[in-house]
């Protein structure tokens, strides 16, 4: 059907918000990636303690946000992406992956990713609900632990789904990517 | 042609890669917005003098890309969405815009956003050429400054086009949210 939705027809029959619409919906998990030197969260303490802090040093931060349609398959497919996506600058400035420079991972939940411009409010129909969502960010975070403990000495950090994440970064070059499956 | 587009076609007919290079020739400039306590940019020093530091408080980080198609109305469009979109909280939760709190805005370039998945390694066909985005960036610049100005004691500060962004920041919850138009 690429030939009744091309360029021409989407620009002259479709509107881009509605467009952006269809391929929303077809979007089932987004994340943005930024690198980092060092980034830390902070995560609300359990039972009234004091809020705990996970540090990472030189790798990723991972954004996450899971849309409804997602599945165990999202899951797989961003697990893939985020192990072998060629971001990160080696000492000679080449892009590789995380493995290749043993970096770290900070994976922070991100219902906000999820959002839609309507008139000046954002709107957050399209997310997965928030038992699901929990779910597939648990898996996400340990499918992406077993890959990079398996070959690289890298630490993989995770946020708490559905707390507020206060987090400090400090880059040199956030080279913040879209990637959506 | 939305009929001829739908969902469900889009999902047998049309594969979501397809679907993905069909909505990202329609969009022309694509933000990247992370709310900050306070944020940092150190910028490359002028006929080698040392690197500058602009720096800003409490408000928004703007990251921006401008895709192929980019024009003066993209950078209208975007002005627009920065000054009014409500992603700020105020003192009691709600969510306001930037000017309703006198917050900073800090603009980043970042051709980055632009890319697009294939394999492993991020391409970026689709990314404005550099002449035209350092004018459209210094564009949005200056009408989003010229714009807060009007209106709010807060500070716009902007990065070096085509320079590494070297970047520190501080959160109370990034709301990493994204828009395009």
């Amino acid at each position: 059907m690429l030939t009744a939705c091309n360029k021409e027809e989407g620009t002259s029959g479709t509107t881009g918000r509605e467009l952006q619409h269809i391929i929303m919906s077809e979007v089932m998990g987004r994340l943005v990636i930024q690198q980092c030197l060092s980034a830390s969260l902070k995560l609300p303490g359990a039972d009234g303690k004091d809020p705990e802090h996970v540090d990472i040093g030189r790798g990723m931060v991972v954004f996450v946000c899971f849309l409804d349609k997602a599945s165990e398959e999202t899951v797989e497919k961003l697990t893939k992406h985020i192990i072998n996506i060629r971001l990160c600058e080696d000492d000679s400035g080449r892009r590789v992956s995380i493995c290749d420079i043993q970096g770290d991972i900070l994976i922070i939940p991100q219902a906000t990713l999820g959002g839609k411009l309507k008139g000046k409010a954002m709107q957050y129909h399209m997310n997965v609900d928030k038992t699901l969502g929990e779910a597939l960010y648990h898996r996400l975070c340990q499918g992406v632990r077993t890959a990079i403990e398996a070959v690289s000495s890298g630490n993989v950090k995770c946020g708490v789904y559905g707390a507020r994440q206060i987090l400090s970064t400090d880059t040199n070059g956030p080279y913040t990517h879209i990637v959506e499956v």
